[in-house]
């Protein structure tokens, strides 16, 4: 019999707790990682539901400039009203022993901010992609986390997608033979007035926000770093959302193999995000490929087809990297997707921006 | 009753031709243009299928290296052994009348040499694409077709499959809204020992043969030339077959409109040609994009999915493609993808290899 801390709250109800509380804590239910949301946003929305599927993590704190919202979700997530914080009275997170992580959930410009101020509370990092607007900042992130020390993890949940890790399985195994050439591209078509078409708080236009998957994918599909990258931005449709980040990039890269790539990103488009990786051997399609509600995989290679949705369903994707940050923090590991991870697709997204003429 | 030139034929033999021939010639049985094919290959033989299906066009010669092919080949057309020509003898054919055009369908760099002799000898020009090796060839075979003065046409079959131009009408007439970005891809395994992997012959390696099917579609479908376009090549497979041309080619282009494309050819892996075309309101798949069997678009915009393949079979491409092109000659009309067209391509892959540091 295994017993979950749901379950526990049951039996608690039924006075049967006393029974059971000591089988429990000994076997089925250990500590869980207390996160603090930062920024109450849709993604938070997402990874606070995932949290809750996870047996190693809970919410015990939110980070929120509105505080009816807060209450709102505090209520949902039974965070105590002493644990709502803003974001002037967020240092005080310091003093909250229930909180052992944050989630940084904030516009772009944000996260450096956050993260280092949360490493100096002593408390975890947990931050969603990019990373940061700029490599520096990046830099500033990872040694602030160092200093504290606390563990830094970049929410690349792609990383950790099952349907996506049996691709890269295919590909290491050498099922599709050599990697010639990956394509990937993901955009979306944005509402006039989201902060993401605000450069203060965006950095800049799709690259930073969704063509940042199909670098990374590129990335972790090869695993190596591109030796050239370069790339083309546009803006078409002139009707006020592009004044201050481009709509359109395309970009190329060129791995040490030899692999090359060619990748697509757009605010003007509904892109559906899709990975072709083409092998000697045989080719991996993902389509689509980056969906929170999950991935398709299909393929060919040396006569056999696969044709492999993702078995979980929505936020499954959001509980396995909490999961695993939990882990990380609970057994002192580093995570698979340090901010290491994070700083190089900075770099790789200001060459991106440099050769496109854009100094970030 | 509709009589074509074979039914003639055989009222010939049955001694009723004569009562025929004035109804014949008034009614239903046009001028056809005779062809003389220049090269025996894979493509060549499914150029004179299509051919036989074309209503206003022959295979009345032949030109080859092997007399054995040739002589074969002529028996399954018709074709008098008087008009099989070697490469030698090619330029006796300004004598034969019942040549009117020449098909080039020989490795790249024998297109101007074979172009500008069939243009001295009178003859209207279908070359295969590339149009040549390099853009000065092309712009001599150009002057040559101009001088003589006969028709030049690049086949590119692609620019009249009904399907590829239905997706061209959706584009034009604004379903799509504004375009933003095209991705596309083509590319096969080639095998050691083909004329295509060595440069002499062929230039260079897939840009040349496959990824122009990318490039020319990025143009055709955007109406447009490239601003910038620049690209990344490589070498992976180190087994004798890339001693002389690349093995992978990605690249990107921005058009003046803002549009961005990327795309991808290889040697080293079976690409299968696709076109992704994203815009405001909607997008299209072309997936297959190029195959000689059909092609399959699919789509959704402004609430509306469609799935269409291809309605016509193999080797309809070619069919219609000598049809355009023997209209041209019989009604003195500019073919729809001249030797310009050619040449621009010519001039945009020139670019690509510059921009990776190979010069042609």
């Amino acid at each position: 019999m295994t017993l979950t801390r749901r379950d526990f709250g049951r039996l608690g109800a039924l006075s049967l707790a006393a029974r059971f509380t000591p089988a429990l804590n000994a076997q089925s239910s250990p500590r869980k990682i207390g996160y603090a949301v930062i920024g109450l946003g849709r993604i938070a929305d997402i990874f606070m539901r995932g949290v809750q599927l996870a047996s190693n993590s809970a919410i015990t704190a939110l980070v929120s400039g509105h505080r009816d919202k807060a209450d709102r979700i505090a209520a949902q997530y039974s965070v105590p009203s002493g644990s709502i914080y803003n974001y002037e009275s967020f240092d005080e997170i310091a003093r909250n022993p229930a909180v052992d992580a944050v989630y940084v959930a904030l516009p772009n410009s944000m996260h450096a901010d956050f993260t280092i101020r949360a490493a100096k509370a002593g408390k975890h990092v947990l931050c969603e992609k990019p990373m940061s607007v700029t490599v520096a900042e990046a830099e500033a992130m990872i040694a602030a986390c160092k200093a504290a020390p606390v563990k830094l993890m970049i929410a690349y949940r792609c990383q950790y997608e099952p349907t996506l890790l049996r691709a890269v399985k295919l590909i290491r195994d050498g099922s599709l033979g050599k990697i010639q050439s990956i394509e990937s591209a993901f955009g979306f078509n944005e509402v006039a007035g989201e902060w993401r078409l605000n450069k203060k708080l965006a950095g800049g236009g799709p690259l930073y926000d969704v063509g940042i998957y199909s670098l990374n994918a590129c990335r972790f599909f090869t695993g190596e770093e591109p030796s050239a990258i370069s790339g083309y931005t546009s803006v078409i449709d002139h009707d006020g959302r592009f004044d201050e980040v481009e709509e359109n990039v395309v970009w190329n890269m060129k791995f040490p193999s030899g692999i090359v790539a060619s990748c697509a990103t757009t605010y003007g488009a509904q892109m559906d995000g899709y990975l072709r990786i083409q092998g000697s051997k045989g080719s991996l399609e993902l389509d689509p490929a980056f969906n929170y509600d999950g991935v398709h995989l299909r393929g060919r290679y040396s006569g056999t087809r696969i044709d492999e949705p993702s078995a979980s369903h929505h936020p499954y994707q959001f509980q396995i990297e909490a999961d695993h940050f939990s882990n990380c923090v609970l057994n002192n590991v580093e995570p698979k997707t340090p901010g290491e991870e994070g700083l190089r697709d900075m770099r790789h997204i200001t060459e991106i921006y440099r050769s496109a003429g854009i100094s970030i």
